[in-house]
Parts: structure tokens; sequence; C-alpha cells
């Protein structure tokens, strides 16, 4: 494997923004650049615009491409690190296309591509969870659910590279419609989505929420203004993301039976704003499904990287560390 | 590790029975030997029985204990297989016992214990599944529900050696109360324990069942029963082992968007005798829920190794393979 003697472009590759960071050999983050992911000019392709973040965020320190050792690109969607193809990223309206090429080919560099949840797990994993968790699950929740799981310190892949999709476990015999297709899925219940419905349905029931006047359009909820109502006791609020906490915590108890993992980690935007408010309500129920022989030395814990997770995911999976 | 070079007993404690065989160095069975678990002899302990039991199944063969290399015992509950201590085995009266250290001092040989589960899994590995399985799960549904799991062809233990407890992943929220303490266990759902309960509900609801002919006593009714009751197309029977087989494929489709498994396969005593009939109906429901891209070369099968796959995975376990 390539080592990192130099810098390292890592790339957070999101259905709203493209997030690009320049990495030095120590895996300290130097430069940073963003731009939204959808352009307005047609003639540019989703690829021009990973190019231009790097370009920009290389240009931040004064650097340029030739001091790139390579380039690691986390993407939301299924995939062959193998290869290179992503197979589907639905937010990025990519199918079947080889991102890994289209890379290499511009900065004629060693380039890298990871889901993001897989990615974001492995920075947890090194930059946070090493010591004390061998086997580990990190749970990401935002628009979605997803995660990642270590076994023995080496990412869990999977025969398809589709490990992780505890998004898509069905937890309701009758329940909500899932962008997969399913209904029921435990993201239809416990995602910033599936909060924002809850609330909203409340609020069509003639229940009054501080949500009304935070935000006009309340069809988009973002987790800020989630925990803007928590602070302000919100009962609405409240009860929607207790409701996801709870499913949450069943999932955690029931992982835990199946897995016995040491560690268990919340990450992503709903546990960056209001994670706090949710983790002990995810304990409690944990505690509550699991098998006490298995729960007993459990660490249940926010993650603290936030949106590093997987720039530093990025860096140890190039590090191969 | 220790190489068999001449012979190996295994030990297949029940909460039953407890079956000695000794296997040669190609893993062949060539001698078994069976008691109940539970004695009328007050003097004898559990140990004594599993001593005349390896004994026995010498004698068969007119070997002795020092043509032995070593010893394996499976064992139904949760275990260190480092310290050979059997936290607790509730089928069997053993809480916080040394079952190393007893067998090690009677035969002199070098003892290993494993999780009964486990002890099935490594067998149905290496001589069923390894070829096309490097990650899989064997689930064993019998008057429980218990797995084992293999990653990248080694079996996972977890943190406190006490994964693939699926049978207590709670899957009702106002279910049945669990032997485990707690309410709603898949267990109380997809085990013979839970058949058979369905099936008297029924019974007693007044439905009419081929069930009440066939045994006297019809609060416990044995995988045999089960089969010649679904021959005879018995209406309450089969709808007590769909609803089972329906849970078992829910939760296998839950696993595959989990954990990406290469193979799921199905074994213990309910799948050995219906397993024809339940296996269409977990795959159907497993394709209902996993996501596409996950489910798509999975295999879902039944394991052909029967009472073996302990024995064999005792083999395994002590060559270390």
């Amino acid at each position: 494997m390539p080592e990192v003697n130099n810098f390292l472009a890592v790339v957070d590759l999101g259905g709203t923004k493209i997030l690009s960071a320049i990495l030095n050999h120590n895996a300290e983050i130097i430069s940073i650049a963003k731009k939204s992911t959808n352009s307005t000019n047609k003639n540019e392709t989703i690829f021009s615009r990973i190019i231009a973040t790097i370009e920009e965020a290389l240009e931040g320190k004064n650097l340029n491409s030739n001091q790139l050792d390579g380039i690691v690109i986390g993407v939301p969607g299924s995939l062959n690190p193998e290869t290179g193809i992503v197979n589907l990223a639905p937010n990025l309206g990519l199918k079947k296309v080889n991102v890994i090429k289209t890379i290499e080919n511009h900065f004629n560099k060693k380039v890298l591509i990871e889901n993001d949840a897989n990615l974001g797990t492995i920075g947890i994993y090194h930059f946070e969870g090493k010591q004390n968790c061998k086997n580990l699950i990190a749970i990401f929740v935002g628009t979605g659910v997803g995660a990642g799981i270590v076994v023995d310190g080496k990412l869990y892949r999977g025969k398809n590279f589709s490990a992780g999709e505890i998004g898509h476990i069905k937890i309701k015999e009758n329940g909500y419609k899932c962008g997969c297709g399913n209904y029921g899925c435990l993201e239809t219940e416990a995602s910033r989505t599936a909060i924002t419905r809850i609330i909203n349905e409340e609020i069509d029931r003639g229940k009054e929420s501080i949500i009304t006047t935070l935000i006009e359009n309340r069809n988009v909820i973002k987790s800020g203004i989630l925990a803007q109502a928590l602070k302000k006791k919100d009962k609405v609020t409240i009860k929607a993301v207790e409701h996801a906490a709870e499913e949450l915590g069943l999932l955690t108890g029931n992982l835990i039976n199946m897995f016995d993992f040491d560690c268990v980690f919340f990450a992503g935007g709903v546990m960056e704003a209001i994670g706090n408010f949710m983790l002990p309500i995810i304990k409690k129920k944990a505690k509550e499904s699991a098998l006490k022989s298995n729960i007993k030395n459990t660490k249940i814990l926010l993650s603290h990287l936030k949106d590093d997770a997987a720039l530093l995911g990025g860096f140890a999976l190039f590090k191969n560390l």
C-alpha cells in the first residue's frame, strides 16, 4: 500500500455538499474546500466539481496536485472499492460509473473510493475507538441511517461490500414506505426524515409546536432546528426525537445480542446536534432489550469526530493503518 | 495448537442428552456413546456422566484414553473458552464452573470447551461452507434459536464470547415472555417451543388438529411429530410452522442487510425434521425484506451435517483448521 509522505486529499461526497480536505502526514487537516453537490451550470459534471474542490483546497495552502500522494473519496452509495465502480448512489445520480478511473486520469495519482459510512467508521476506529474497541459498529444518523462495522480491528465489508445497511432493517410490519422500496425500514422511524415526518403529523393533527415559528418550510427540519426546539422543551419535538431514540436503542440492544460488540458509536448530523439528548434514551432501551451477559461491558457512546470522521478515515484507509 | 495424531473425543453436551464421539485423524466419527444428561443417581454429577460417555465411546472401538490427543466439549450456555469457565448453562444447572479443569484432571489430556452453536458453526464452515462462504451465519432452530458467526473464515466470538444470541433479538413490542426474562424475543415466535405454543393456542380455541391424535401430551411436540403433521397437511401445524418460518425469513433478510453474508445456513432439530418445508418460506420472506444489492448472491441453505456439525466442529477447533 502507498504511504502518505507528503499530502493526501480526502473528499467527502455528500448528497448536498462536496467537502475536500488536504491532510498532512500527521493526519492533520490543513485545508478545506466546499461546494454544493449540484451545479447550476449544466456543463459541469460531478467529477469536475470534485476536481475543483480538491484544487481549491490545495490552493488554500499554496500546494499543487503534484504534492499529493493520493486521493480518497467517500461516496454515499453501494460501490466496489476494488474496481472503483459506484453501482448506485441515488443522491448523486450515479449508477455504474467508475469514479476511480475518472479522477485518477485527471490527477495521475492513486485514488481509492469507499462507502461514506465505512470511511467514517474507519476514522472512528483509528482515531477514537482503537484502544478499547476491537469490534465495533458506528451508526450514522442523518437524512438516513447507515453504519460501518469493524471486526478484529478491520473494516468488515461483506460479500457485495454492502455490510452495515442497518437503515433498511425491517422493524414494522405495516410501516411507512422507505426510499429503498420496502416498508417499515428503520430509516422510516429513526432518521431525521422520520423525525420530520412525525413532527409534521403532530402539527397537522393540531398540536402546537415551536417548529412552526422557527422555520418557514417545515417539510425540511435540519438537525440544528431540532436542537433549538429541544432546548425550548417543545413537546412535539421531544416526542418525535424520543421515538427515534427508542428505535435506535432497541436496535442497539439487538445488535449487542447478535454481535457482542465492544463499542457502539453514534455519529452523523442528528447525533452531532442532539446526540446528548438521544444517547441516554438509546442506552436505556438497549439495556432493556439486550441480554445482561452481552451488554455488561459494552460502551455505547457518541463520536466526537463530527465531519472529521470520514476525512480521518480516508487517511487511515490510504495509510492502511 | 495441538494436533490430532491419534484420536479425539468430542462431547455434545445437550439439555437432554450427552453425546460423546471418537474421531480419527481423518475427522471420521468412528464411535459414539449417549447418555441422558440427568441421572437418577444423586451421587452422579454431570462430570461423571461426561467421563462415562467418553469412556464408553472409547471402549466401543477397544481404545483407551491414552490414545486420545484431546477432548472438545460443546456446552449450551455462555462460557469463556480461554479460562474454561461456564458462566451459565441453565439447562445443565451449571453456573460459574470450570469445566476444562475437571475433565482435564481426570483424563490428563488437553481439553477445549466451546458454546454448542459456535461448535456447530465451525463444523458447518469447515465441512460444508468453506469453499463458497468466507462470511456466514449458521442459525440453529430447536427448543430455542441460536447462531454462530464466521467472519473471514474465523469464528467471531465477540467481547464476552457471546455473539450469535439471535434468539434474544426483540421482535415484538408486546410479545410473550422469554426464558431470558425479556418479552417478545425471536425465540418466543420462531423456536420449537413457539411452534408448540401456537399449535396449542389454536387447539384450545377449538381448532381441530391431527396433533391431538399423534401424541398424548401436546405440551411437548417434538420435531418428528411436526414433520408427521405437516405430511398429513394439518392446517394448525402448517400455520404455526409458517409463522415461525416467516419470522426467521424476516430475520434472515435483516441479517443480510446488516452483514452482507455470503451464506446463511439453517441447522438444528427443527430444521433437520421440517427444514424442507420451512426453507422456501424463509427465502421468500428474506427476499422481501433484504435490499436487492445485498441479497443478490447470498446462499440461504440447510446444513446437511445434522448431529455431526458439532462433532466435526470439535475436530476443526482442536486441529485449528
